[in-house]
Order: structure tokens, then C-alpha cells, then sequence
């Protein structure tokens, strides 16, 4: 596929419907390629843990992450309702010696390791599955495709195409660099693994380990390495059940088009019904992979099931 | 184990000392009982898997939970930030076409299905380990202990004991209930499935059915059929690593002590250093295994890594 | 004016065609009936301080609120970002001796006293001055008439209107009780106190004294004394600039239509631009008001400058 | 006074002691310097009602503020829970046409104008009137000294010391400028204005509207123009009632000590118990005195009464 950079509303129109998941699992899907995610994935994805190793692909929850307001999206902020040195003073008004800490946050769903529901992402009005935005999501949250839908299904056969290590210098992509297709592909291959229906793919670009080496600067929304435009019809060809980035907006920025904004976004999350996870912390398993030359596991990434979301925050577990 | 009801500080004071792991896992340990949960385990743990088949143990995150605001605790507040209303009507200043929907939460980290962590509770000002209390948990969160440490690790073997089932009427135990000892193992045998070492125990209670049956009443804090206290001894000499209940409170409300405030809480967590779960949705999975006779399974119930939190919300996926 | 129950939907068009301001004070009016309120009407609201005494007119912000979940409104949640045991304990890290305490709110802008913005309310998709609701209010807030625009103004001649006193039993009103005009100037001829163009009037129902005495009960939403619909007439006529009530919703409760939802406010936000305050707290000042038999006085209400916002907690203070 | 800047503790202690109201009060005192504003003091403030123009004195409160997350200070997040595109779109459930928007805050007390309670800050573990920092401040909130005490009484004479027009250059003070009663006493003559007891004293720096030209840089938290820690003396001895300033922290910054942190705050608030305003914006105030020459008004500056609060935002009204 080649891009016309000149022309992205008739770029991502051919696209969409090149790519568009509409009617596939009736109409009244709620799951997109989650759906493809079946029994005997599961079973292929549980047959892979063999050393019993688990790794934590979540950045931590804090004050110390990279929103800096933009959409009022801010870092999570985490306070007491009650705490040790409150116990310790003797002051809490508990019985016979027990003492308690609790706590409170608040947090945009979008702030860190996440997935984006499928109300995230409108195209000239319509969500997934071609229903009209406004009946999907107002102002009490996604009445339909909420993502409290996908909570017992976000469990397979992870695999993980290190790009930054296969394709990049020094195990990273520079920002601006644009995934195609021919580098995933590289990259698997390099790898010794197969990419197929219903696995959730793992892109790590090496984008966080820059981060946290140099400091946050604009990672969330400035540019990035990240997922061709072009990389739609492998997105919706390979039958894949969801993919996740170690960078806050999956798709390369900046966008390919002029003026454009998350135009990949707007083909896979309406039209092919994905499930797209962001700013998720590779590292640790990437170095294990690198070492063991293992790069499929089973991976559990269940989003919390808060009623009408569109997005969760999510910690997710890969076992090898 | 015997309970002398009217001697609940020398009664706790006993089986803390009885039930004491301070010091087991070393001075700098933040894990507890989950150090019992090993990678043999979670080979155990992932060779149950055999239908593929997976069921979340959450209940939803919304306004409709059994909050009532004590100590402050509110069910979750989900308020968007942009919707499909917004976009439909195109007012989003978006370019091409591409409409958003954003979100946030508002929740006290214990206000549905959790995880206690090991700051959560103390015994007279000493928190898990034997450390000072106002050394762990201040204002600023849990310094030491904080749930992010648990991040990777909790996945492994679960087992269910569905004791209503087991020993109640029409599946649930009563209110005030106390589940000792020997309802658990009967309730093992009976299911035919063992515990020990590293095992996450899910203990189904029914009550939950109750409330979804009947309305929340005092579902949050008020009488409740729960674990005894006299099951503590169970509790550490099993080395399980966690366990979780479909209850506001793990243990039974009312308490066993006069004027008592959740004495194996404070025993269970300041000194066994165990892993609890609160308000599990228990529902389908016990059903399932009511109907194939399996009662263990591939458990993932990973916290959000928040940083100094003491406790998480969480999304347990069981995988059979 | 008479009222005809059944028919609600030509009721409310008929009295929000005569009662309209759209246009009164130009296109790109922001500020409604407040406009009324001008230099005059402060010097003379001044005048009134004769004794120098000072009353808060507010409800604390706290937990311990009406509030109960409908619409999402939560009563507000205060939480510390550091503490006085915190600092007793010397684990703050400032030096030479200082400590601090912080702390965090979450609040409903209605979720206590407070002021409804002229955003609050729409009349079949139109909001006050005649413009379209969704080119006002989208999900970043009230673009056109935010509450920040009346920071500077709500500032004059207060007069109460105890018609809890006046009319009621014990001091109290029932609840469905609907205050006509009849009651507003039978009480103000009482009391010996004119009601004219810019003043701010405070109608004392007793409800809230009753709610003290009796618990919340249905306080945020149930039954309450209040304002007639008839009484639309008299609030466009007599050109006040604001009315607040110790009512949650301002007018009587049940609606006085067959199935309706606040039609009062349905004509006098868009309609009128009437600045509306409810759950005021009016017991001490009216206290004061029956022992000296003083009704007017100096009133400043000044709303918090949210931007955006579509309503503004407020601590009003009256100065006789 | 002098100031030996490499002695602050010392420093510190023989100023607060010289400075300390601890008893004037009473005991029970919850007031602080308020007490000093008294229904005289009311009256006086209101016969300064000459024009009747009102000035409100408050930033907006938004994403747009200073806040970086400095002590987990953030912006204000304000969101919608129904809008009017909603509303437009007929989606909202009510009634006869009725629509209707409602909002959410999530806001530090001290994000913005704001005022610091009276448990705001402690000397070596002693809050205000000698009270132990930890029987006044826990986790839930201030039990003694919470600003909603206050709710009631701040409205009187206000007095503006444009410092910066008086004294700076282009109406500015640069950053890191000590203000000294010397100062303020010659702001005061050439304003041709008293100030004393009782009276609210607003000083105006000029750096809001530095701030306002160049960006916020660390308006939070860095470098400003503010009160001379040796201004303590003239804060005690003129008996004011309070002082507000356009700044971050109402003192200079730097501290004139070595590694000092807001060495005046720890004087001012537990030793005075004055009540300190800051991040005013005393800009249009400032520009109106300019011109006609009266530097006194009606100042009402009402906290909102959250329980246990130790600061409250406010928009205080100036009414000439």
C-alpha cells in the first residue's frame, strides 16, 4: 500500500472500507477482533508458559507520568483516607489495636498503560460497527461498547516484535519512524515467530526506554516512532484479536498526512473493530525475549470493567 | 484453635505471634505470602488450562456498588471528557473526519472487587514485617510496601471453595456465618481439590448472589458470612499465597470479639503477610465448576501498579 | 395564572413566550437576570449594614450531604495530601522545623449550596438568549455562559422571604407544598419588605431545618415545598436578579404536571436567565430576621470562576 | 528588624515567640487574627460602598493554571456529567423538552486563589494557638481548626498596597524582591490610605500580571516577589485580620534564609493565626485605584465551608 500524503480524507476513506470488520460478528458486536481471541487460542497461549516467569508490561500509576494537561488528561493522582502515622498516633478510633490505611484515585483512563475501548475512536460520526456515535457514547459513558464488555476475554497467546531491536540503533526507532509492514514482518521473522489470528501483538519501539533515560519531554502526544498508516490492511488481513505499543499514541507522529491526526486510529479502531493498547512498559520482557529468544507467552491484560468506558487502564501479565 | 470471645486483644496478640512470618522472606520484603507463589506454580498453575475458556471474577466499577460513604469510601465516578454526542455534531475540531471520546475516574481504591495491600492494615502501629507503621504509610501513600511491588507476580493456581454450595442452603451461608477450618477443607474434599503452597484460594460465600437477588442493603461493612477468626492457624500453616471472597470484608460480620473491628485482618495482613481479596465476583466461574466438577484453574489477578497505593481494584481473569 | 396539570408540554411554552428576556440585553448576553443587579442596587444593598453582623448562608461541604447518587451527584469528598500526624512525626523533609497540611476536593458543582449557571437547563435544545444548547454546553463545559462570567457581579440588596414562617406551621412548609405568588407578597407585606427589580431573594421553605431534625431522607430530589410554576410570572415581572431556596430544586416537588421534571426551572433559566440558588442554608439569618424584624440586607454570593462551569458551589454572606 | 540569614531556626523561634497570639483568643480559639475583624470593622467596610462597582479578585479555575504537580498540586479538572450536545440530541430521558447539563470538580485547595486555613502549616509539630499538629490534623482533615469556622466572618474593610506601582518599576516588582514594612508603610502614605486592625490587606506585586505577559514559568512555586520575613513584627503588631498577595506564597522567594522554606508561613500562620490569601489577582482592582485614588473598599472573601478543610479556593468581591 502507498500513501498519498496530499489527499488523507480519501486516503483513510479507501482504507476504511478496504479494512471495515461492519456486520462481521452481527450486529449487535460489542468485542471487534476480540472475537477472534477463541478457546483454542487460549490453549495454544497457556502451552507456552514453560519457565512459569511473569512480567508486569505496566508502567506505574503516579504523579510522575507524562500527561501535561492536554485533552484534561493529567497523571493519576493518589491521595490517603487514612494512613500509618494517623495508626501510629493511636488516633483512628479503632478497637483492641488494629490500625488502617486507605485510598483514593483519581485519574483519567487514558493517563498510562491502557487499552482504548472501541467508543474511542469516531469516524465522521460513526463508532464501530457503523452505529452513530451519539448512541454510543454521550456523556454517561458508552452505552454500548463499553469496556466493561471485554472483561473476561483479554486472555491468549501474546507475542511480542521487538522493531526497536530487529529494525532500529541501539535497540530503539528515532521518533517520526514509520512501521510498515515489511518491518513486522522482518521483524517476526527474525524473531522465529508466527503472528496469526486472535494473538494480541506487542510493537516495542524502544520510545519509554528513550524516555526514561532523557525525561518524559512530549511523549504523550508529541513525536514518536509508531505504526504505519499503510500498516491497515495487515492490521485487519492477520485476523490479529488486539496489538499494543510502548508509546502513547501507537501510530508513527507525527501522522504521515498533512494536518492529519491519529489517521490509523480512525481506520482500526471504527472500521476493524481492534483492540489497541498504548503506553505499555516492554522492557523487561524485551530483554528476557532477548536473551531466551522466546518471543511468545501467555498474556493476560484485563481491563478493569468500568460500566461505559471507553478505555481502561490495565496491567498487563505475561508468563513465558 | 477455641475463641474466647471476651478476650479479643490477648486472643489476636496470641495467634499473631503464632501466626508470624516477619522476618521469613528477610528484612527488605515486600511481597509476604506472595513469595509462596513460585514459577512452579505457575507452570501448576498454567497446565489447568484445558478448555480454554475464561471468566473475569470483577464486578463493575460504577455508581450502582454498595458504597455508602464509609470512611469517605464512594462508589466510582466515570465523567467523560469528550463524547460521541460531541463528535456527531462535529464540534470537536478534529481534522478529516476523526471523532474522540475520552474519560475519567474518580474511586476509592477499595470501593469494589480488590486487593488489600500489605499497608492496608496494622496491629498496634507495626505494619507487615514488624515495621513501624508511620515508617510505611504516610500521606504520601506506602513508601515501602506499596502494591506496585505485587505488580508481576499475581498469577498462578486458583482454587475455588464454594462453602456455599458446599455447606450452605440454596447455595449461601447466611449473614453472620462464620467459615471455619473444617467447612474450608470439607469443602475441598467435597470438590475434590486440594490447597497448599502458593495457591490463590477463592472462598464463594454466596452473599453476593444474595445482594444482586435481594439489593445491596449493608453488603459494605454490615453482617456478612465470612472467614472465622479461628481459621488463622489454616491460614499460615496452608502458605497459601492469597485468598479473596465475595464479601465486603473476607472475614465474618459480625465480628467473633465483642467491640472487635475485623481482628483476622489484623492479624492476616500485619503478620501473616497475606494477600486479600475483597468483593470478588465469584458468580459464573462457581457455576461452571457446580457443572464440570474442576475447581481449579489458571488464575491472573494483577494490581494496578499505583504507586504507594494500599490496595487496587482488579479484574481477575480465571482460565480453565 | 391558572394551571392546567394535563397539559404540560403547551403550559410551559405558553409561559416561556411570555416570560421571555431572549434578547433583552443583546446577543451575546452572558449574564441574564443579573444585569438587573447594578451600582444602585449595591450602593443601596450597602446602606443596609447597619449592626455589622455577618451570616454564612451555606451548607458545609462534606460526606455527611443529601447527596445519593442520582445523576451522579456524590456528596463531596475531601481527602489530605499531607497531615498534621505527618508532620508530628517528622517525615515531611522541610527543614528548620515547619510542617504542612494540603488536601484535594471532588465535587458535583450541584452536589450542595450553590448556584445553577445559565447553562444548567435547556428548553427543547435551546439554552438562555435563544441559542442552540449543543453550540453552549459540550463536554469541555459551557462555552457561551459560564459561570466565571458572573464572578464580579452577585453582590447587593438581599431579602428574605421566610414563607416558612409566614404561611407555614411550626415555622416549616410541607413537602408539596408550591409557594404561589399570593405567598410570596402576602410574606413579604408581612414582614414588612418591598421585593423590586435587582434585589436577590431568599425563600425560607424550613425544609432544610426539617431535614436536620429528621435526616436527609429524600432531600437531594424528593418531595419539597417550593415555588408554583405560577409563580413564573412574577419572577419575570418583578425583575429580580436571583432567588435561591433551602430546597434542593428550587420549586415544589412533586412537579405540579402530570410526569413532568422541573418545568419551573424549564422556563426560568432559558427563558428569564434567572440566576436560581438552592440547598441555601437560611436558619441562622432568618433567625435573626424574626428577632430584629429586619428583612433586607447586604448579600454577597460570589461563584466560584470555573470556567465553563454550568453552576458553582457558594458560601453566601448576608451583612445587617 | 534584622535578619541573620544563616541562623533561621534561631531566627524563626525568637520572632514567633515575639509574634505569638497563642491564648489571646481563648483556649478554644478557632479564629486566629479573624477575631480582630469585628461588626465595627463591618460597618466601617460598608460605608465605603460609594459607586457601587464590584471587582472579583479570583483567577479562573481551570487547566490553564500554574499548577505542575509540585506536593500533587494539580489544575482544576472540570467535567461534564450531561451536556447540551446531549441535550441537542434528545438523548437525555427527560420529560416535555426539559435538558440539562451538570458538572464536576477535582481540584488541590490550594490550586488557585485561595485562602490557608489555620491548619495549614506547623512549627516543630505545634498548629495554631499551640495546639499538637497531630490532634488537629489527620487524614481527616483539620478536626479543630477547618476553614468552615471561618465561613461566616470574612467581610469587611479591604485595603490594597500596590506595592508594585508604588515602589516597582512598570507597576512590577522583579522576582526575589523582599517587600519590608518599610514598604508597606510608604505604599500606605503614598495611596493615602490607614491600614489596622481588622482591615484585610491585599498587596499587589505586579507578577500575576508578569505572569499573565510571559507564562506561568514557576509562578507555582519559584522564584517571586513577596513579603520580607522581617515584616513579621508589623503582620502582628498592626493587628490586620488577614493579607492576601498575587502571588504563589505570599513571602519572597527565595527565602531569605539558607535553605529555608517559607520561613514567614511558619510564623505567620501557627504563632499570628492570620489568615493568609494568595494567587489573587488584584489586576483590574489595581487599575481602578490607579485611577481614582481610593485604595479602601467592601471586601468580601468567604471560604467555602468544606469540613476539615485547611484552605478553601474563594472569589473575594471588592465592592467600592
Amino acid at each position: 500500500m502507498t500513501l498519498n500524503s496530499r489527499d488523507p480524507e480519501g486516503s483513510i476513506a479507501r482504507t476504511a472500507k478496504a479494512c471495515s470488520n461492519w456486520g462481521r460478528w452481527g450486529e449487535d458486536d460489542v468485542l471487534g477482533t476480540l472475537n477472534f481471541l477463541d478457546e483454542g487460542k487460549r490453549r495454544e497461549g497457556a502451552a507456552l508458559v514453560s519457565r512459569g516467569v511473569s512480567f508486569s508490561l505496566s508502567q506505574r500509576f503516579d504523579m510522575n507520568g507524562p500527561q501535561k494537561g492536554w485533552r484534561r488528561r493529567t497523571n493519576p493522582v493518589h491521595t490517603m483516607l487514612d494512613t500509618g502515622t494517623d495508626a501510629a498516633l493511636g488516633i483512628q478510633g479503632f478497637p483492641h489495636g488494629i490500625g488502617g490505611a486507605d485510598d483514593v484515585i483519581v485519574m483519567p483512563l487514558q493517563c498510562s498503560t491502557q487499552w482504548d475501548g472501541l467508543g474511542h475512536i469516531f469516524d465522521h460520526g460513526k463508532a464501530w460497527n457503523g452505529r452513530a456515535s451519539e448512541k454510543v457514547v454521550t456523556s454517561e459513558g458508552d452505552l454500548v461498547t463499553g469496556i466493561e464488555h471485554m472483561a473476561a476475554y483479554v486472555a491468549g497467546r501474546g507475542v511480542l516484535l521487538d522493531v526497536g531491536r530487529a529494525v532500529g540503533t541501539g535497540g530503539e526507532l528515532p521518533d517520526g519512524f514509520a512501521i510498515t509492514e515489511e518491518h513486522l514482518t522482518a521483524t517476526a521473522a527474525a524473531h522465529g515467530v508466527t503472528v496469526g489470528r486472535g494473538d494480541i501483538v506487542l510493537v516495542r519501539t524502544g520510545q519509554l526506554a528513550r524516555a526514561r533515560r532523557e525525561g518524559w519531554g512530549d511523549y504523550a502526544g508529541g513525536a514518536a516512532p509508531g505504526l504505519s498508516f499503510t500498516t491497515a490492511g495487515w492490521l485487519h488481513g492477520s485476523e490479529i484479536a488486539a496489538i499494543a505499543t510502548d508509546t502513547w499514541g501507537f501510530e508513527v507522529r507525527p501522522n504521515e498526512f498533512e494536518h492529519a491526526f491519529q489517521p490509523l486510529h480512525q481506520v482500526a479502531i471504527p472500521h476493524i473493530g481492534l483492540l489497541i493498547g498504548e503506553m505499555w512498559d516492554l522492557e523487561s520482557l524485551a530483554e528476557d525475549c532477548a536473551v531466551d529468544g522466546v518471543y511468545e507467552f501467555w498474556l493476560t491484560a484485563a481491563p478493569l470493567p468500568i460500566t461505559g468506558a471507553v478505555g481502561s487502564p490495565v496491567n498487563p501479565i505475561a508468563v513465558k
